[in-house]
C-alpha cells in the first residue's frame, strides 16, 4: 500500500529506544519534561482526572464502542444488516476523533501527497470535493447510474485507475470513497460491487475509505447488505459517528475503524497515529460520556428511522394521489435524503427560486450533488410530518405551476 | 495579504443569493433539505437543544469569552500585561475550536498552498515543523540568541523575506509564527521587537500567528509586555485556549482571534469560515461548559503560576547550593518549561540516556528542540515540589558523573 510522504516516521533516536527498553523492562521513568498538568495534580475541578493523550482517543472509550460494534452495533443481531466480522471489533483498531471530516482529512494525509487523488461518488454530496481541496487532493468522480436502483460504475473505476497508472501526467489515485449508503441517492454498496471493488483496490493498491454514517438508516432494503467496516481484503477505514447513529451532529464523536491485511494495517496505523498524536481532538469531557451515549443509540437509531419511513410512506402516498403526476421519487435504499425527479422541461434552479419567492421554502437542486442532467430536488425526510408533508405540498405546487405555466 | 488556493470562495449561486435576500427580507425560508436532526426534534436527550452548526463556535460560548478577554482576561485589569485594545473583543472575531494544533492546520490551509513556508522559531517546539509537514506547508526556521535573555533575529527574518523574493525557487512565506511566551526558552516577544515585525510583516504581505497558550504564565517579567491577540498593524491570528489557562488539555478548547486591517480580517475571515465549517469541530457538550469552565480560568493560572515559581525558586537554590556548580538555568520569562544548561563536554544524548539507565528518569535535551549547540535539556516546572527537587538532583547527580567520570 502507498502512504503519503507527509507523516515523518524516521527511525526513532537512542533516547526513544532506551525508554522503549525500560517500559519493556517494567521500568517506570520519571518524565523531567512531562508538560501535562492533570499528571502533577493541577487539573480543574470541572474537568477532572489524568489526561491519557493517547492518539487513538481514550482507551475506556474505544472499549465501550468496541463492545457494542461487536454485539453487531444498532442492530444488536450476528444476523442483522449490521453484522461484523466473527473476531468483533479490537478497541486498538478504532481512532476517536471530532467528525467524518476530520476523517477524511486525516486519511488524505495519510494517502495523498500534494496532487494525489481519491475517487469520489458522483452524485454526491460536495464536502469531500471540499476537504480534498484543502488537503491539496484531487477529487476525481465516478459515476452511480440509475437504473430502477442505484449502480456503482466499476469500468469507469477500473478506467480511470488504469488511466492513473499509464499516463504520468494524471493523478495518482491513492483512495477509493464508498458512501454506504450514499447521500443523496440513498443507494447501498451491492455485495457483488463490494466483491468486485475490494478485489480491484488490492491489486491497484487503492484503499477504502467507506463512510457509513448512514448504514443502519435502511428504506427500502435488499438481501446481503453488509458493512464494509472490517473488510480484510484490502486496506479499508470506515467511518461512522453519532452524528446519525445518536441523531446527534453536535455531540462531535465520530471515528475510523482500520481493517484490511495485517502488514498494511500495522504500517497505516503507525503512520495515522502520527497524525492522531498531532491533533488529540477528542476530549476527555465527551469521552467519559460515550458508553452512556452509546445506550442511546438503539432507541435514538429506531426513533429516526421511524421518522424516515413514516414520512418516506407519506411521499409515495402524495406522489401516487398528485393528479398532475409529473413528480416521482427515486428509489432510496437508505439515509435521510431522497431525490425527487420532475419533467426536465422544469429547470431545477428556477424551481428552486420559485420555491424561495412564493412558498417560502428551498431546497438544493440535483447540480448541487452533481447530478448529471436537470430535473431533481433533494429533500430531506426527517422534518415532522406536517412540516414534511407542508413541504411536498409546496415542491408539488411549485412544478404544477412551472409546468402548466 | 495572500490567501491560498485551498478555499473555494467562488461566486454565490443565484439560489444562494435568493437565500441570503430572502434573510435580509426577515422572511424564514423552510430548508426541505435540512438534514440537521436537531431542529426536528430528533436530540438524544443526553445532548438536548438545537444544534447551531456556527463555523465559527457556538455563539453562547463565544461571547462568554469574548466578555472574558474584553474583561482583561486572567488578570482582569486593564494595565495588566494581559490588557487588550480599549475596543473589546468582537465575539465575531473569535473560533472556537478543538486545540491550538488545529488553528494551526486551519490557518496553514488559509495562508500556504504546497510547497509555501511559515516563518518558526528555532529553539522551538517540533509540532508547528510536523504539522506543517501534514499540511505540504514548509517551516523555515528563524533564530532566537540567548544573551542573558533571548531576543528574535530580526535581520535574518527580514533576510529570509528577501531572498523568498528575490529567489523563484525560494519557498514563498505566508506567515510568521510567534510563540509569546516561547517554548522552550521561555521568552516574551518585546515590545521593540514587535513593532519591527508588525511592520516588517505589513511590507511584505506576512500574516502573524501568535501562540500565546502561555501568555500568563510570567515568570521573570519585564516591562511594557502586552499580548499580540488584537493587534491592528497586520492580519494577526492569536491562539490560545484551556489546555494552558486551566491547566486542562483534556478539555479540548482552544480559540483563534483574528485582528488587523479591516478589509483583510473580511477576507481571511469568510475563507476561514470555509474551512472551519468543513469542520465544525467544537462540540455542544463541551461549548455549553465553556462559561462555568472560564470561571476556574484564574485560580487554575494563580495555582500552577504558584507551582511554576516555587519551582524555580527551588531550581535556583539547587543550582546555587550545588558544590560542583557547573549546571545553570537559562532566564525564562514564562511559561511552564525551562533549559539546563551544563558543560558541552557532556553530550546531552549521553546525559539522557545514563538519567534512564541510573536515575529511571527522562527528559528532553536541547537538540529535540533545535538548539543549535550541545549542552541543554528542557525541565518542567509542573511536578509537585518533592517529584521537581528530586528530578533536579537526579540531573545534578547525572551530570556530576559525567564531569568527574
Amino acid at each position: 500500500m502507498h502512504f503519503s510522504h507527509r507523516v515523518d516516521v524516521s527511525r526513532p533516536n537512542a533516547i526513544s529506544l532506551a525508554e522503549l527498553q525500560a517500559r519493556r523492562d517494567g521500568v517506570t521513568l520519571t518524565k523531567l519534561n512531562d508538560s501535562n498538568p492533570t499528571r502533577h495534580g493541577l487539573a480543574p475541578a470541572g474537568v477532572p482526572g489524568v489526561y491519557e493523550a493517547n492518539p487513538r482517543g481514550q482507551s475506556a472509550a474505544r472499549r465501550a464502542l468496541a463492545e457494542f460494534l461487536s454485539s453487531g452495533g444498532v442492530d444488536g443481531d450476528a444476523d442483522a444488516p449490521s453484522a461484523i466480522d466473527a473476531d468483533g471489533v479490537d478497541p486498538d483498531h478504532l481512532y476517536l476523533l471530532s467528525s467524518t471530516s476530520e476523517a477524511y482529512s486525516w486519511l488524505m494525509k495519510l494517502l495523498c501527497d500534494p496532487g494525489d487523488a481519491v475517487l469520489a461518488p458522483k452524485p454526491g454530496y460536495p464536502l469531500i470535493e471540499s476537504i480534498a481541496r484543502l488537503e491539496n487532493v484531487e477529487a476525481v468522480e465516478y459515476s452511480q447510474i440509475y437504473d430502477g436502483s442505484w449502480m456503482i460504475d466499476i469500468a469507469e473505476i477500473e478506467g480511470l485507475l488504469d488511466e492513473s497508472e499509464a499516463d504520468a501526467t494524471a493523478p495518482n489515485i491513492r483512495a477509493l470513497v464508498l458512501i454506504n449508503p450514499n447521500n443523496p441517492t440513498g443507494s447501498y454498496v451491492k455485495p457483488d460491487e463490494r466483491r468486485r471493488l475490494v478485489e480491484l483496490c488490492a491489486r491497484r493498491d487503492v484503499a477504502i475509505i467507506a463512510d457509513e454514517v448512514f448504514y443502519d438508516y435502511a428504506l427500502e432494503p435488499f438481501d446481503g447488505n453488509a458493512r464494509l467496516a472490517g473488510e480484510r481484503g484490502v486496506l479499508t477505514f470506515a467511518l461512522d459517528g453519532f452524528s446519525k447513529m445518536l441523531a446527534a451532529p453536535h455531540a462531535k464523536v465520530g471515528w475510523i475503524r482500520v481493517s484490511g491485511p495485517d502488514a498494511d494495517v500495522a504500517e497505516a496505523m503507525a503512520r495515522l497515529d502520527v497524525i492522531a498524536d498531532d491533533f488529540l481532538p477528542m476530549s476527555d469531557i465527551i469521552a467519559d460520556r460515550v458508553p452512556e451515549l452509546l445506550g442511546d443509540a438503539v432507541s435514538q437509531t429506531n426513533r429516526v428511522r421511524a421518522r424516515t419511513r413514516a414520512n418516506l410512506a407519506t411521499l409515495h402516498a402524495m406522489l401516487e394521489t398528485d393528479d398532475l403526476g409529473v413528480v416521482s421519487v427515486l428509489r432510496a435504499e437508505g439515509g435521510w435524503n431522497v431525490l425527487l425527479r420532475f419533467p426536465s422541461s422544469v429547470d431545477e434552479s428556477e424551481l428552486v427560486l420559485s420555491l424561495i419567492r412564493d412558498q417560502h421554502a428551498t431546497a438544493q437542486p440535483g447540480f448541487f450533488f452533481d447530478m448529471t442532467v436537470n430535473g431533481y430536488l433533494a429533500v430531506s425526510l426527517l422534518p415532522e410530518p406536517q412540516v414534511f408533508e407542508a413541504g411536498i405540498r409546496a415542491v408539488l405546487s411549485a412544478v404544477r405551476q412551472m409546468v402548466l405555466g
